[in-house]
């Protein structure tokens, strides 16, 4: 039996622009595995065209996932592997949605693996329920103003509604 | 943060006939996420056509695996999910290889949630040495005399001789 | 503007053994679109290894879909375009799960388009909900006295307790 | 018997910069199956790096698309849930070339029928001929001054020839 | 400039029951590339529901590939890269359709590499003609008395008229 | 047999920006199975954001592939097959890591062979030490200042550095 005295920390790294019910599933599934759970936004200081800007992100993370007691946010750019070893994170946690999506992140995971043996990519097939969701999705509706109920948290919509 | 007070379990489930080079890749990595991991062959009585009886694969992988403390081997008939519950297993391990694997694995996991919400299954992709790799290969090329170096452990590749 | 004097009528062919709720969630969407929808059990005389008979078969499917005024239940042996031809359909209905029913069903739908000109397929995505569903899920979960609510009609859902 | 006095409107959306021969067999193929098909074009006007105006996609469509009795060409900009309940429409065409094509489609539809339910998509698979065609293939051989015969209709070669 | 001493020889093998117009495209092709092609049919003695004896396969392949001067038919039991050493090939060909194809045929190609580093498997893509033709369409189709025509040679379909 | 005087002669186009082990690979391979291999560069003059210029990349490649004495390197701008006509060329090598690499060179392959009956495609199978690896994951990598040893030649590596 292996001891205790080692904490697991996992990172679920993305842009959430904005976070979606998809992504909350995710979080609320993943932060149960792992002792800690750091959702780690994406920031790209070169991309201005964001709906949402970091700050914002943060918050509407922080809001939405307030309840879970593990879960911790927290911003990064570069590359997710130095990123990984300044908070000695053990494993990436990232969702599959499709056949698209499994061929990127399986060469995604390889790259990782490759520059950074201790970190361990985990696929966690979303709810069937939110197969067809993204943030680009969410944003394209909310461009032509089409309801988002049902796809992202209360408080995102309220959010996305002030933009437009 | 959340307590200490649960122990982490976590289930490699499969047929093993026999374990290959890419199923102890899968063992090693993942039993250094969990606490303890069950290698649980999967039984089938009705089934007579296999390489190595249920006893052979349990004493194969306890040989091969004996250096990882956490890990025990085990074996089960039926249903995946009433096995987890009678070990109180969190989490089950699925290695990915390729676009026919992940669709099946997919419907396997949502099925596996929709029985029994507690089980969270974790993919994990292959290692690029291995994505080729799988036991029936390994029956085949055993069959036609061909040598197995590289793809299964020295143990496993010397009871193949003895077979044939 | 063509004229309303041809009646639409549409297939929607399969095993149906049995009939889940994933094949009723396509029964419901495609009825609406023709004029006449005959769901069409595939029945193979030298199969005898089949959870419900033919007879079964149509019964219970003609009992979850007695509230559908333009659905009929008939079945049929032999190719598919043949038994087209006997009853004037001018549309085949498909579900469309995922990757690997896909790249089968547009190899059927070409062959069939090949032998009879007529025919035209027209495929439907599964409901989110459904995707992972399929008749030899069901059959496998009821094999092992696992529960099939929500998968399965209720009277599907009896009539399996029955047999086992 | 389902009664005849609802008119079954068929929509098939694109951008069709230029229609291609893929294009036209599925409007041919669409146009038996509803009472009216609307090819619907979808303008963006903050794209400006097309290779025809709006005005003469509608007028290539409207000439390649006459002998259609069915068949009108219309356009919009927005979503296309908007656009269907405007014109009343019951089903959306889409041809499917390529496993690429599936995902992104599948998502389209389930987006669309969670946001209208009563927008229901039919695929249909495009002709083995078209499997490799595309309107931005069409594009590309153009700037590159190489032959569209056989790709597009007549009318459309002669466009693109007085373009470039 | 490499030598011209060296003779470049391919080898496409296959179960060829029975040889379609989608095989004699793939021979068509591969044999302009290569010195010597052989067309090697996999024979396995444990296997007797074929529709045509190994004889007749070899009969079927000769005869209708008589027109090109460097293709030999020849048969074969056992591994693939076994069968290679004793002709000396150079390459394999392999047609491809589909993705399911591919993966099943990456798989083999790495295998066989990893067997015998002198193995190079080619892939070609099927003709968009036959991308949905099979041995098993044409055997399924032939079974249930369908027509054959334009999917194998005409010599294919005298005999299989002469099996039913 | 077919006469020895015809020259076979290879393509492998691509960007090369920068080339990778996998590149590399591809090369050693294709080019022990025709009498010359071209590697081709494709340079489009109107993008100005590459890494390397394109005289850079010939250089590059003409050093890491000096020791294969049948591989010459040159470059070209336009349509593929209008350059396979003035170097003779009957053959164009491809590699495949994935599906969807897969039916994007399908399309490729079948267009090119419309344009040009004589241009054959083959597709190798890139070897599972490389199937992650892509001149665009160098380019990311080398811009956050993460190693690329093992990915790329040593002299390519050199080169980064100096760029960054």
């Amino acid at each position: 039996m292996k001891g205790f005295e080692i904490l697991k920390i996992g990172i679920y790294p993305g842009s959430f622009d904005p976070v979606t019910n998809g992504h909350l599933d995710i979080i609320s599934r993943s932060s149960g595995i792992v002792d800690k759970l750091i959702v780690a936004i994406l920031y790209n200081p070169n991309k201005s065209n964001t709906l949402f800007t970091i700050e914002e992100r943060v918050c509407l993370l922080e809001e939405t996932t307030k309840h879970f007691p593990n879960v911790e946010i927290d911003s990064f750019s570069g590359l997710l592997v130095d990123y990984i070893q300044t908070v000695n994170a053990n494993v990436i946690f990232r969702g599959l949605r499709a056949v698209t999506d499994f061929e990127y992140e399986m060469q995604m995971a390889q790259i990782n693996k490759k520059l950074c043996s201790k970190a361990e990519t985990l696929f966690m097939a979303t709810s069937a329920d939110y197969s067809f969701l993204s943030s680009s999705v969410v944003r394209e509706l909310a461009y032509f103003g089409a309801s988002t109920i049902g796809l992202v948290p209360d408080i995102v919509q309220q959010k996305i509604k002030e933009k437009y």
